[in-house]
């Protein structure tokens, strides 16, 4: 425990001394040398080791139980017997749920592009023919999902995010009265980076809530369906069908996949949705391929078995996980709980712990961390336009190092925020 | 050999008398009930077979030669190695050709889709902000290809396709003056479904010819690069060098894949293209993916080894297709050479057999064979908007069956195309 007091409570002479011996610390830190990397949610190579076993399936039979060729063209819907393992896990119907190649954010991708060019089965038009279209954006949120719609010149809203998800109030304001907001990025389970759980009155306000636009759209990403970090699983709320029972049928896309199950660059990807919506996007899919790859898909089944088979996998995940967020969880009590200038949320699953700093150091805390050779994802990239309005918030994926980098990286990057706190409190 | 004569010159009472052997010919087909597919150019299992040893690659090492963990996240490149072997083959710099997921028809969308929602580096406004988009389609030509641009609402102009590939100075007369021409598909080498192989003076026009369009794409689909019935390999001109050095770097982006080396449904895809283009291409395709799948890629390399493996590879592949070919020949010139009623392409390469009837007999004949238990691609398939102008073109695909399959298959065809044209010539 290194001595620490309220920052905030100091007078200018015990903040200039607290500064000093920040800076001293500082310089240490830097002396050291470190390399290390905080930046994306990657599965260590413990973690990929676990599937080792999928370096040498499929084998010799290349036929999955329907008698299927896997190594030849067509299937556009993927694997029955896979779909239903991960139907089961996902509570969504084996016929609502497709399989795919490597990225789910691939789905999500052309999804937005068939939107924009071709308009959903429920759009008068295509969304590109619209004068400005709008997605909701809970945030802190998923970088990736806020780059497509960027690349996309879609406009961006940012919506509060709560512990239980969405801010359910402010967003049925802002769909019930604005029809061009068509879409909603949604991580429904341990939410990229705050972690938190969709409850079930959050899930059932989304999906049956009112909305102006007969086209809006739930980009539901379930990437971390069955993954906790203790021993529970979350709830896999059947969202497709309180869509369909309040009306509204065709307005979420589920996704998931096994990117930070098995193998994070060769894993297999999900979409769930309604069969209309199905038809729809396999009309547009079979134009760009002629099926994704079963082979992999066979892999994948034959390495599970079934869906107990991907639970116990999960069990062994977390024993590799669990340690290090509390690793992360002890460093931070450790280092700024006393300080008061931080507060930090403690998932119960997924690949990120969200950091809140002094208000106006996040971008600071990163830059002092990048100097001292410790890559922190950018600031505000938790943000729609990675604008962070309070440039407040640091994303820490603690996954893939080591825990003794880890911890390194930690305890730096708890320097780091003490450091840009004085500096600010200082007026510096 | 069943007699026959040249039914062109046959009076009324010849005619009447050839319909009735037809139509006895046919309901003796009809009643063999078969049950045969010629539609698509799918790999045999035989042919499936040769690359048996990648269904347990790549093994416990998953690291390719430059130590890149192939299990991670990372790399929107793809494999340095496996890219040096396609490259040599492809007649591409490594650094100039990327390496995929298991479809190059999706490559090819994603840069259809980003010409419209973002235009080329070398457009003034997207595609989709043109008043039109026009395309240039050599026909008959791949069907796929024409449906990607069809479900974009870009309009397709036929060209005329010759035996060295298309009618430079009908292309040359279009592209000079319209600058809504964007883009033109294209396949070098045994192009689907002629057979055609583009001479260096055709490709080299091509690349260098001046076009209104700053944007004018050549989508360079080099499918069947590394795949002749016979011993020699064809030429792998250097179309981006021909463009380049003709000011236009931009022009061409070349296509290829292994689906037709090692599995249809499981293989990888290639993009080589200008570095311009490339940087846009990663670009976008940051946006979607966070890389390829590197096992795939891994498994490949590790399976041929160099370019020298895939020659060789080929070479076993060739043993299997040519005799199914030589049997299409065989079949053809038996039962409709003397009859004047119909010609067909003799292929050096590729996938296809180009099958003209009859003019106004195609789609007859095609729903003839349907019901004798025979599927062909649809009538006008290898058009655009599946309108061949002459309805007289069927594109047989003889790879698939069996060759007792095969013959009974085309002898059941030419049947059906025999009995079209007595129809056609009765005027009933």
């Amino acid at each position: 425990m290194t001595g620490q007091a309220q920052l905030g409570l100091m007078n200018p002479d015990e903040l200039a001394a607290e500064h000093e011996k920040r800076t001293a610390e500082y310089e240490a830190l830097v002396a050291r040398g470190l390399s290390l990397d905080l930046t994306r949610g990657k599965p260590s190579p413990e973690q990929l080791d676990l599937a080792a076993g999928l370096l040498t399936l499929p084998g010799e039979d290349y036929r999955d139980g329907k008698g299927t060729d896997c190594r030849n063209y067509g299937g556009l819907q993927g694997l029955p017997e896979l779909r239903a393992i991960f139907g089961e896990l996902l509570n969504i119907p084996v016929a609502n749920l497709l399989a795919g190649n490597n990225a789910s954010l691939e789905i999500m991708h052309d999804l937005v592009v068939w939107g924009l060019l071709h308009g959903t089965v429920d759009s008068v038009r295509p969304w590109s023919a619209e004068p400005v279209v709008r997605f909701l954006c809970p945030s802190p949120g998923y970088d990736r999902h806020f780059a497509i719609t960027e690349s996309y010149g879609i406009e961006m809203i940012p919506v509060t995010m709560n512990e239980d998800g969405p801010d359910v109030a402010e967003v049925e304001r802002l769909v019930s009265g604005d029809p061009q907001i068509k879409g909603m990025w949604c991580v429904p389970n341990y939410a990229n980076p705050t972690g938190a759980v969709y409850s079930e009155e959050v899930t059932r306000a989304l999906a049956t809530m009112p909305t102006a636009a007969a086209d809006y759209r739930l980009f539901w990403d379930n990437a971390y369906a069955v993954h906790p970090l203790a021993d529970e699983f979350p709830p896999a709320y059947d969202v497709l069908s309180l869509a369909a029972e309040a009306g509204h049928p065709n307005r979420p896309y589920v996704f998931a996949s096994t990117s930070k199950i098995t193998f994070a660059g060769a894993g297999v990807s999900f979409l769930g949705s309604s069969s209309e919506n199905l038809d729809w996007y396999l009309g547009h899919y079979g134009k760009k391929s002629i099926g994704p790859d079963k082979l992999n898909q066979l892999r994948h089944l034959r390495f599970f078995g079934d869906a107990e088979g991907v639970r116990a996998h999960m069990a062994k995940h977390r024993e590799i996980l669990a340690p290090k967020f509390a690793r992360v969880q002890e460093i931070l009590d450790d280092r700024l709980g006393a300080s008061k200038v931080a507060s930090w949320t403690e998932p119960a699953g997924g690949y990120f712990i969200s950091l809140d700093v002094l208000d106006g150091t996040a971008a600071r805390t990163i830059s002092l961390a990048k100097d001292a050779g410790i890559a922190l994802t950018g600031a505000g990239s938790a943000f729609p336009y990675k604008r962070d309005p309070d440039d407040r918030n640091i994303r820490l994926a603690p996954s893939f190092p080591s825990t003794d980098e880890l911890s390194a990286a930690m305890d730096g990057v708890a320097t780091c925020v003490l450091l840009a706190a004085t500096e600010k409190l200082l007026g510096s």
